[in-house]
């Protein structure tokens, strides 16, 4: 996914140390709900960049929180954006069959159960961190409050006032097949993409105890970057090859769906992408409680790789 | 719903009073996610019960909790209650159309909106409780302890060991056509019933700061409760009638569904919820840190009319 030699190496190491984390939080698949946890377990380790767990975990380091005390937090935002994925695949919202190039959940577990395997994604993220935030209180009051509120905003920034929210003017703008506003199509990227990547960074950012001022950058930094992340989304789903992708292309053309890029154009949007992009790199430049200036780096660095992307 | 004279006042104003504290929690229905929000609270207002909540507030208030301090618990339960109703009925599941004689949330917006409704619910319940337990520790470590602990058990009866376990083996059993074995049948009863209830009386006695003992006591009057309530739902499918019920009865035998009624039969039926109510009773009977005596009579002669209900 990486052009440049140096980090290259870096990511792919990184994503492995994430993959472990992850793969590490998810329940054995045993007893009589096991349909479920191999569904579960199915829909997570179907892969993907695992970019919000990275995210979480080099936001925390640059203000030196430790990968057990961010590893909670990394499999839950993980699994809540699973259970995304999982939901929007379903026949009731895009009906996508192929994810990556496999199976989606529902098109191997059926409708129902893909259903559940969100469902519990969802409520097991929750679990993991509660379990966290109880271990946490009893060690240390000031982690305790750090932790719930790191919970806090996992929970607002994947529900109504964010992912969810997002995805419902999405699925109803859709349904209707009016043509959305701009403000409309604003509000679905902030929601929709946006949402999750300020909440990976501000959750990894408030275990690693920064500032207010720091998070208010970092949110920001988030939302300018997951709307980059979505426009080149658009571009690649109009000019990207398939095969690369592991998805068909053109979906949104033959849906009527306007998205950034069909309204304005590959050349503005690309245009776009790399002003919101450097937009996000300002406000991680700008931070000033950073402790670990090479973990600042290596998220500059993958915001570029991000918003550069041919999948 | 209550036959006896005494109680029925105090279960009346005991509904009204959870009915207040959940719908002051229902988000405003405004915005770029306004149908996400309506569908919410459209699901949420058509009602029922309030049981799980009714238990939560009478359970914190025998150990001396107050109802601000359960309050954002009880709404968090009745969202993640209806948030199970709602992805229950979905085309991919039960495919219900009506619920309480009224159209279920996703007959009204659609099956994409309805699987994003209860998606916003379930995050909501968690997004409240969150927000409850930073406050709780902010203001008192020992009191934060006891708000993540009762968050804890909601999210875990809530999951995949608790309602969504019962429902995905519910949901793989009905696919295949086969009969269950007793052992899945009380799974099924187990985690798709009692978990919530077991939850809900759980978390009350964690606020109230109720003994580990206590605790456990509670949880095996829940599951007791549970099975009594599911087998008396077995009964009025059976025998039930429509329009006190509002929902169609015989919807088991039309699906080939084997239910404890219908393997048992009527009677022996009967004599288990007797039984079960009987023993959930003795549970609460044998918990020694109750404060409130009038609050454990109240929880009894609930258990009682819950399980002796025609609707």
């Amino acid at each position: 996914m990486l052009k440049r030699g140096a980090t290259q190496m870096d990511f792919s190491s990184r994503k492995q140390e994430a993959d472990e984390i992850i793969l590490s939080f998810l329940p054995e698949v045993k007893g009589y709900d096991k349909t479920l946890l191999e569904a579960m377990d199915y829909s997570v380790r179907a892969g993907g960049k695992r970019l919000r767990p990275i995210l979480i975990l080099a936001t925390g380091r640059m203000y030196g929180a430790s990968k057990e005390e961010l590893a909670p937090f990394m499999a839950a935002m993980e699994f809540i954006h699973t259970y995304s994925l999982v939901h929007d695949d379903l026949p009731a919202m895009d009906d996508d069959l192929l994810r990556r190039g496999n199976p989606t959940t529902h098109a191997k577990y059926g409708a129902g159960m893909g259903t559940l395997a969100g469902d519990g994604l969802l409520s097991e993220a929750f679990a993991i961190m509660s379990r966290c935030v109880t271990k946490s209180i009893i060690s240390d009051r000031k982690k305790g409050i750090r932790a719930a509120r790191a919970m806090e905003i996992l929970a607002e920034k994947a529900g109504i006032d964010g992912m969810v929210g997002g995805q419902s003017l999405d699925v109803e703008s859709d349904k209707s097949g009016r043509d959305i506003t701009p403000e409309e199509m604003e509000y679905i990227y902030e929601n929709k993409t946006s949402a999750l990547l300020e909440g990976a960074m501000m959750a990894g950012a408030m275990i690693g105890e920064a500032s207010d001022a720091d998070i208010e950058l970092i949110e920001k930094a988030g939302s300018a970057l997951g709307r980059a992340f979505q426009i080149r989304d658009d571009i690649l789903d109009m000019v990207g090859d398939e095969k690369t992708l592991g998805k068909s292309t053109g979906q949104d053309a033959r849906n009527g769906k306007s998205t950034y890029a069909s309204v304005h154009g590959i050349e503005e949007s690309e245009k776009a992408v790399k002003e919101l992009t450097g937009e996000a790199s300002d406000h991680i430049r700008a931070l000033s409680g950073v402790k670990d200036q090479k973990e600042r780096e290596f998220v500059l660095e993958l915001f570029g790789t991000l918003t550069e992307r041919n999948k």
